[in-house]
């Protein structure tokens, strides 16, 4: 492992022993504070630090203002033979995404596709974590969100009107690991671009506007992010957030942000959408395994590009990582786990680490 | 209209019928054939030239060749509340896609959302064509396919290992024409390379590596098709082969192309995911649809970056030209043009325009 100087290694189960008992402390119900801790430190296993427990202590501030719910009552808005309709009582969007995912599981279980929207929740974290929990049961998952107000500019655009909306689909592999999609909308995350803040990295060209509308490599300058492959991630900005917000009775991310007066909260805050596929209505589960398998090993014996050590399939580093960080710690960049300090302190759990 | 000196000017209902009369004398029924060339001839008018008329005496052609079958009898091979899993009898593609898109409308008016999966096809033309059938309906449509082969390098590649495949959303709006999103998960389509080779022109860096490996913008020199956005889009490919393919019981299309031994006819050639979202099962169809024109009106709005004189939203430019275009007629190259009178010839079909 190269550590950089300014990284920390820590130990997968005691980084999610401290963020559980920050939950806890903060009212979240035990159960619900451990799988929201493992689905946090799972993406920092993965290397997905922009979503993982870097986050937590922004959620865990969120509900001691009053703005997340730590124990939400999803209310059922529309039921329907595939799909529901949830409100999600303004909880913390892990929570809310766990319950309405399993809904969609449960659906896809007796109708063969199961779907859940919600409204009324708050960010949920990565999509995959979401998406991935149709694995175990057979299922192709996917997840979706929006957000409250905009950071994308439109293909063409140097202003934003789109959120970075982000999706994930996860499909279930036999022998290999499983294939994970988990993209933002625009060119890279918000949260991407942070990391290359915190580390004082230049960011690719093409990533970013400043404020004079030229395109950036510099993470402090960025005021627009860019679409994805121009109109075409543009165009599933909106179409992701047309799923979250306008079909779940709620708003678009640019009017959450522009007419707040317009309609009440709940309309405004940010909504999801999820669906899980059942694989054993279409055909045979191992088969289907099987041939996703070989997919994987064909794709793996691709010629690399000039560039390219290896060829690899949507997930599968993180995959390796996960592994590896099982085994070995997670390395964390210290102004982040400073953070968590601070608050552990503030809410009096005890740091197992050397403090930072 | 800014015509090329290698383009005619035919009206749309003219062609229309002709390209009607040429499925209809290779055995498709009256209707099918109509409504066929329906879906081609609009996908002219929106100027996806790649997936209009121009194939159409390749799809004639294939007919008479056995390879494609004009009257597919599509069998139900799985029926559940809120999907279906089809057989399309080796069909015309574009038909077999109807009547596929009908069944997930039909379950949708009943679960809420409805799915149609599809094996033993052939090429469905453009997914938009398929997903905006959802439309009159209130309903959010989706539509995906993959092919026999593959022509799309996986990202960090530069061999092909999966197939360029196309996916379509088609949302639609209230006073504003529908967001419709018809991306490849390649840089470009096949077919839009095809273009650039018609009219000799160069295409984008970025798009395509020639036989050695090296990025070219030299459209007869495309060997391999980059992913969009590199990662996302190679994902994306990976995910709507999975969807096609292996989820309806057959293979991806880097094992139709390498392994074709291994598996029957039927798992090997064009398959098809539909999906159909009923509005009304969710939220309120006005509200919903005011909620898309705000967006759509807003976005007009950004500040253009600096090479782009408005900012239009998907589907925006392709819905003015259909207008446009159904006053004024479609421009088309000559050389495809040519390929249907040669048809036409054969096949005893009158051409009403000036031959090329």
């Amino acid at each position: 492992m190269n550590l950089h100087e300014q990284e920390v290694i820590i130990n997968a189960t005691t980084l999610q022993n401290v963020c559980s008992q920050l939950y806890q402390k903060v009212g979240v119900a035990q159960s619900d504070a451990d799988t929201i801790a493992e689905m946090q430190v799972l993406m920092d296993l993965r290397g997905v630090h922009s979503h993982a427990t870097r986050a937590v202590p922004g959620y865990v501030r969120g509900v001691i203002s009053g703005n997340i719910n730590p124990n939400p009552n999803l209310q059922t808005l529309e039921d329907n033979p595939a799909s529901v309709l949830l409100d999600g009582d303004r909880g913390l969007g892990h929570l809310v995404g766990i319950r309405a995912m399993n809904i969609a599981i449960e659906k896809a279980k007796s109708t063969s596709m199961g779907v859940a929207i919600v409204r009324n929740s708050n960010h949920f974290g990565a999509a995959s974590s979401h998406a991935m929990r149709a694995l175990p049961h057979d299922m192709i998952g996917f997840a979706t969100t929006n957000g409250l107000g905009v950071n994308v500019a439109v293909h063409g655009a140097r202003s934003t009107s789109i959120g970075n909306n982000a999706f994930s689909y996860a499909i279930p592999a036999g022998e290999e690991p499983p294939i994970v999609l988990d993209m933002a909308c625009g060119a890279a995350a918000a949260g991407r671009i942070g990391t290359a803040r915190l580390y004082q990295q230049k960011i690719p060209m093409g990533w970013a506007l400043d404020a004079d509308g030229n395109e950036t490599d510099d993470p402090t300058k960025v005021a627009v992010i860019l679409p994805a492959a121009g109109p075409k991630g543009s165009a599933l900005a909106i179409v992701m957030d047309v799923l979250c917000g306008p079909l779940s009775g709620g708003l678009m991310g640019i009017n959450k942000q522009y007419q707040p007066g317009d309609a009440p909260m709940e309309k405004r805050v940010s909504a999801h959408f999820f669906f899980a596929i059942n694989i054993a209505n279409f055909t045979d589960v191992t088969e289907f395994k099987a041939e996703i398998d070989r997919q994987i090993r064909i794709t793996r014996q691709a010629t690399p590009r000039s560039g390219f050590d290896r060829v690899t399939l949507p997930g599968e580093i993180e995959s390796e990582l996960t592994q590896e960080r099982l085994a070995n710690g997670i390395p964390l960049h210290k102004q982040p786990v400073q953070e968590i300090e601070k608050l552990a302190d503030e809410l009096e759990v005890k740091i197992p680490w050397d403090r930072q």
